[in-house]
């Protein structure tokens, strides 16, 4: 679509793995439609996950009682977040849509990628109060969690032993993306693919590369309670 | 309990936070009990966060295509995991109970303690297949998540805007703990400590230290499907 920007924040060690090659195919087709695409390779960047007093260049509030979170704001409130945090920002702002591309560790994002939410999420830039949930301030802005899983599709039903996928997209598409205001897109999940040949593995591929080509045309879901667990 | 281990895995950048209160009220309580007590105070460390092939000293199976599971399974295998994670390791092995002491940064964990989690829980070390849920590794540990949240016992409450607390609690309570065998003990919950006086602070500590007091009768919780989310 042109004129659509596109942020994808990326984490994974390998080019060659499935979720560099979601990204590559991602790339391709969006930059086809003629949208413009950032893309924030957390590993590559060596992006530094740690929400510390170092996000606060010059003067802390309270220098004798560090509370991240309202650092944090009132800082960006006067322009003197650190560096990797601002251009991160700027690259949201710009943004129609952000796709995350990462493998699923823990039931959740990888470490680094959790980091760049914990850090670039700031208050004040991504939501307030008011100003959270469905008027959070990037509510003009879509949302897609597109991610690789270790366990199988089956594993991940209601009855599986890991229970409904569902269930761990809560607190990434609820407690994050939604608090900001995003319009959270379905889930890419692409299940187990080292447990899979070539031939599955390219049609995976095939599949977000379709979804991709309709993307601006999707509804977002829905996200909340009651009935999400049901 | 004299010949207990604990292990406290504490993720605060302020000593004289909330959370620092927590975890030294616990260091206290459990060392009146004999207990010996090991912390990892993540950022006091400035503890790595990343998952990369730094953890892995030495030739890697197939530098060609790297795989962070499968490398750091084989790398621990052969004893060559890099020594931070080692370390951690060799607190985990001895403890009986790992108490985990952050604040609540979007319905998880901080990226600081993700990573912990990411890098130090190696398939062969803390589960393997066959080898997880309930005969998972580290299944005769015990575990505790204590944390404190921004928002208040009502918001998350079924119908309060944040959902049901114990929603959020699943990844980390299920996917993670109890993937890894532990048992795992009611979450310690310090609502919003951010918003009540200092005498409601005080007495937020006084129930932990109280807690403590009793811990090695508790009794685990059941942390799976499918009546978790009823």
């Amino acid at each position: 679509m042109p004129g659509k920007n596109v942020l994808i924040v990326y984490a994974h060690q390998e080019p060659k793995s499935m979720n560099g090659s979601l990204k590559n195919i991602a790339v391709d087709v969006l930059q086809k439609q003629g949208c413009s695409i950032i893309i924030s390779d957390l590993y590559s960047m060596n992006f530094n996950a740690a929400a510390t007093r170092n996000d606060i260049t010059g003067e802390l509030c309270n220098p004798q009682h560090f509370r991240y979170g309202a650092e944090t704001m009132e800082a960006f409130k006067k322009g003197v977040l650190c560096e990797d945090i601002l251009k991160e920002q700027e690259k949201v702002k710009v943004a129609d849509l952000i796709i995350f591309q990462f493998p699923l560790y823990w039931y959740s994002f990888p470490a680094i990628m959790k980091g760049w939410i914990d850090r670039v999420f700031v208050q004040g830039f991504a939501f307030d109060f008011p100003g959270c949930y469905d008027t959070g301030l990037l509510k003009d802005k879509l949302a897609l969690l597109s991610f690789t899983t270790g366990g199988t599709e089956e594993m991940f039903s209601k009855d599986g032993m890991r229970g409904d996928i569902r269930y761990l997209l809560w607190p990434m598409q609820h407690g994050i993306m939604h608090f900001c205001g995003f319009k959270v897109l379905a889930p890419q999940i692409t299940y187990a693919p080292e447990y899979v040949g070539d031939e599955k593995r390219k049609n995976m591929l095939l599949l977000w590369a379709r979804r991709l080509e309709a993307i601006w045309d999707e509804r977002p879901i829905e996200c909340t309670p009651p009935w999400y667990f049901q």
